[in-house]
């Protein structure tokens, strides 16, 4: 589910460099040949419900997928915990292999809103271009149809999550039947209930830990490309927190004239700790907020420094004249934690709007995490400065002795308890290889991004297994992922084809 | 309407000092013989509905009252302008006198809320103690029976506005069976529709503005007593005025992950604004916001300095630890303009909260008024503080060049006009009179007070008419007034009649 900034009007091409590797060769061979073939299976694929919660539909694309596999030479096997939709598991053992990759992938989707699709989520259908572009409907290829790169497909999952299913699979295809080997142990490991939260992933992990103890490195095949359609390699996540606060005046609403310049005004005292919280250039003024962050190695500033610049076309979209950080650019800030506010409340605004002074009023506040900061600690410093801005802090409601008591009563509610941000570094020896591989590959269009700023339990692997973990985007960053009319387009089916042959046969 | 701050809990008992004026022989003589059938017409003129808005019960109520008056010799007729309620309006011409008063009352009554009421709100029931002290319903009073001032007559209006009523008819006959006359010209002028926001008062004050020439003071009976239960005489009430400011973030909500740190977030930047608007000590920060305001007078100084203090009782029941104005007494507060935040709305807090970015939030402020200050005015120079601070101001939404041209914008929407604060001096001779009398009556117990927090149009009588006008509260003040319940003490009932008595006899 891992989505991205949607960027429209960058209209940088990926190109696919040549000096092509051996695999590359077999694999484009197998496309050209079978194209139709693969846009006929990946519609079969799609048109069978994966939503998470729709456990039989959820056991047919297991067992449909794990089958195809099973074809083509893996061990294939479903992995069981209670109450939990299976992970579909496979192994290829590979004679003399220095490595072993597992290949994550989940193949159940985000729910669907019936009313806002223009064909059913489960019916795909091929159009000559996006539908935003105007592109039409056609029907699918036969053997002798030419087949447009630009066409796209549309149905649920077709970007996110199981293009890399199709691309995995005819990797496998194109690279036996030019008879060109892996040259790493290929592992599966694709998941059921990504979209419903991974609420059983960390379970699985734990009870299936022994099958996963000889993986190398992950690569989570998830999410779309960067907005300038250049490729990209991506090597960690945020993680994410939040608290609520509440700061209270009387017991209860008062007459705003009877009591206006008086009364405590909770709204005013809320105003005045968030401000407090942030310097009106994006800095967060909580004590000790950036004291853990891990920095970026100078590798992996420099690979920063080369990211494509999308700040100003982003601000030129959003109508903004102004960013957090001083003009620096997205990039580079979301490689920080930030605090946000996702909720104001206190009284009423607009026609509800009463001649009241509103007994409470409360803030919704996200945390967004980097490595090295823990949540909780992340957390206890926000209180802390909450502390020393002269509240007294309640978990609860407080009670009348308590109201008569203290002059600033903010009470914190912690929300969940979030989890870290995970990231690998760039000069992790697997990781390195995969860069190399990568880059020989695409070239020096390649982008290899510190982390996202949104947030995936990806800690899962990294800090629970240990073990480095990469994410490797194939869809196109416009495939309305979470949305009505997801779809794929077809040149990154292309593109992910090889780049699968290019991991699958690295000699580094 | 004017409401009261409830304070439960003093039992200062008002203590009526003899050395009784003439005219309060007269009034006690006429309760005491008379009181059982007091408490008997009150309750039957409770039993008739009057919501503004029942327009046949409401001239139902107009033509009986004004009968009632008729009967006792004034000239009665009711004054009509377009699609509202009648005036009941009165004269009584007193040979050789020297002043005009004119009584203010309001015949309609608050919108019932028929669930929450013990009994019928037009079901008028006497009680031998309020509900709220285990009062027990009890039979209407006959000729022997022995009625206890501490008795209460529960119904609608029964405190807020019909009492007056009965108090100013009762006077009248209490003065008349004794054969002592008015000292003055007597006026009556009775509103309908003051609980329905005194929409058509000003167009009947302008139509019938030759009626009201020569009236020299006008007495605004309504409202509660002081929380103390001592006598009080009122010199004003606050203006109100407000607006809603908008401030803006992105064209759209954004993923807090993908822009977190980045995307400017506007309950930040609203946080911001509204924190340099006040500091915590409840000091209003906006250039010149107490530049107008018209100091009391050294008198009145002195008068407000002798009413009790509430602030310590009123801090216990909210729940109070901190006020505004660092510690000055609340009576002292309201008589200077305020700022409060009335609401305050970004994205969502609680369950609905979201991993968002919102793109809008908006505070709902609320500026109180007093004497010397003008809402445009006050207005504009909280306009002036948020350009001050840095925002573009605009007054819709603001398109897309102007979101890319400026950092920072704010949407004001000014909320209607508002209306200014009304004060009459205490020095004004014809307040001064009055003043010596009911001192005369009640002694030093007298509260003078200069304005009351809240707001009423009663700028139509002191700066549209040009006259002076002082309230004149006869309710007790828990008689729950716009709420379930609604109630009169008899207590107040006979004090008021006495008052008004005195009023209509004074001689200064």
């Amino acid at each position: 589910m891992i989505q991205s900034i949607i960027l429209t009007g960058l209209i940088l091409i990926t190109s696919v460099i040549a000096g092509q590797p051996q695999s590359v060769k077999a694999t484009r061979k197998w496309v050209k040949k079978n194209g139709h073939t693969i846009i006929k299976d990946f519609a079969h694929l799609l048109s069978m419900p994966n939503v998470a919660s729709d456990t039989v539909n959820i056991r047919r694309n297991a067992k449909y997928i794990s089958n195809l596999f099973k074809k083509r030479g893996f061990d294939m096997q479903l992995l069981e915990t209670e109450d939990a939709n299976p992970i579909i598991y496979g192994e290829y053992k590979t004679p003399g292999a220095k490595r072993t990759l597992c290949f994550y992938v989940h193949y159940d989707g985000q729910p669907v809103d019936l009313i806002q699709w223009t064909h059913g989520p489960f019916d795909p259908v091929l159009y000559d271009a996006s539908m935003d572009a105007g592109g039409k409907p056609i029907p699918l290829p036969m053997k002798q149809t030419k087949i447009d790169p630009e066409w796209r497909l549309y149905a649920r999952s077709a970007g996110d999550d199981k293009a890399p299913i199709m691309t995995i699979l005819n990797a496998v295809d194109g690279l036996q039947s030019s008879k060109i080997g892996f040259t790493s142990n290929i592992k599966l490991f694709f998941e059921g209930e990504e979209e419903a939260g991974s609420t059983n992933l960390e379970a699985h992990l734990t009870k299936h830990k022994a099958l996963l103890d000889d993986i190398d490195i992950w690569l989570f095949c998830d999410g779309p490309m960067h907005q300038s359609r250049q490729p990209q390699l991506v090597f960690g996540v945020r993680g994410v927190t939040g608290m609520e606060i509440t700061v209270y005046g009387a017991t209860r609403s008062l007459h705003s004239g009877h009591y206006g310049n008086w009364a405590p005004v909770p709204g005013q005292s809320l105003a005045h700790l968030i401000a407090t919280m942030k310097d009106e250039n994006g800095k967060v003024l909580i004590d000790g907020f950036y004291d853990t962050v891990v920095p970026l190695s100078e590798f992996e500033r420099f690979e920063l420094s080369k990211i494509p610049d999308v700040d100003r076309q982003l601000k030129k979209e959003l109508g903004l004249a102004y960013t957090e950080g001083n003009g620096r650019s997205i990039n580079e800030r979301l490689l920080l934690p930030s605090l946000t506010i996702k909720g104001l409340s206190s009284g009423n605004v607009g026609k509800k709007a009463r001649n009241v002074i509103p007994n409470t009023a409360t803030a919704a506040i996200g945390v967004r995490l980097v490595k090295g900061n823990d949540p909780k600690d992340m957390l206890d410093k926000v209180e802390a400065h909450i502390r020393s801005q002269g509240f007294h802090i309640v978990n609860d409601e407080p009670d009348m002795a308590t109201r008569r008591k203290y002059p600033k009563i903010a009470k914190v509610d912690r929300r969940g308890s979030g989890y870290i941000a995970s990231r690998t570094s760039m000069e992790e020896p697997n990781a390195k290889a995969i860069i190399k591989a990568v880059r020989a590959f695409v070239g020096d269009k390649l982008i290899l991004m510190p982390a996202l700023g949104g947030s995936l339990p990806l800690y899962l692997f990294t800090d629970l297994l240990k073990k480095p973990a990469i994410i490797v985007p194939i869809a196109n960053h416009d495939n309305n992922q979470h949305a009505a009319n997801e779809n794929l387009r077809i040149a990154n089916l292309w593109y992910g084809i090889d780049l699968m042959g290019v991991i699958m046969t690295m000699t580094n």
